[in-house]
């Protein structure tokens, strides 16, 4: 097990998950990055748990007129085994405010990743919460 | 390496800090829990990063009048090889609001804990939010 390679794998594999939650019209490749188990913690809703809620948490949101995420990663750490990691990051979300005026607000993201045997990394839990920044 | 062991020790370690920092009159065993680098991210906060940042974190916070933490982890997650895990659950913050009363959230945790060979389990990551119950 090349821990190096794995590393440089789980980011890509975000990278390109990223590309697909900001484009948003492919809500089943979106969803394959998730494990079956995932749960989700959206910042004032409740936790969104297993690959069923998951689907229509994102089906609801990418209906949202206006709605759009983007996040990048700074930092990922795996176990020495290679077969858990976590990603630090951050994250944009634009979506319509109380007033219908969209609102972007910039959050840190957290994200753990798991790894079965040969298989690809998957996200197991995704969590974000707003800066002193968010605006 | 017995993993269901490290999982009872980590599980363990959580519960001791979370009556430490429930009491919050021992800062510094307070503090031991987390890794040097641990980054701890508070909502509407800037991350804090590094345990000397947490310090002044933490000891900020104990000194609010009112304030007190209080956490409980539904959840253990651990890397094959026991060297990272995760935990999840759910935590309590009071703390005087804009009105200087005391007001009360209930927010979503998750800690990631890392172990170096035959070591303690340490926090390196630490961010929660509030979910649609918070008051």
């Amino acid at each position: 097990m090349d821990l190096e390679r794995e590393r440089r794998r789980l980011l890509e594999r975000d990278a390109e998950w990223a590309l697909l939650g900001s484009r948003g019209d492919e809500i089943e490749r979106i969803l394959s990055y998730w494990t079956e188990d995932a749960v989700v913690y959206p910042p004032g809703l409740p936790a969104v748990s297993g690959k069923a809620a998951i689907r229509s948490y994102v089906q609801a949101a990418l209906a949202v007129p206006g709605f759009r995420i983007t996040w990048t990663t700074a930092n990922a750490t795996l176990s020495p085994d290679g077969r858990l990691g976590y990603l630090l990051g951050g994250n944009t979300i634009q979506q319509p405010g109380v007033d219908g005026e969209l609102v972007t607000a910039h959050g840190r993201a957290v994200t753990i990743w798991r790894r079965e045997g040969d298989g690809e990394w998957e996200c197991a839990v995704d969590i974000w919460n707003g800066g002193a920044t968010a605006t």
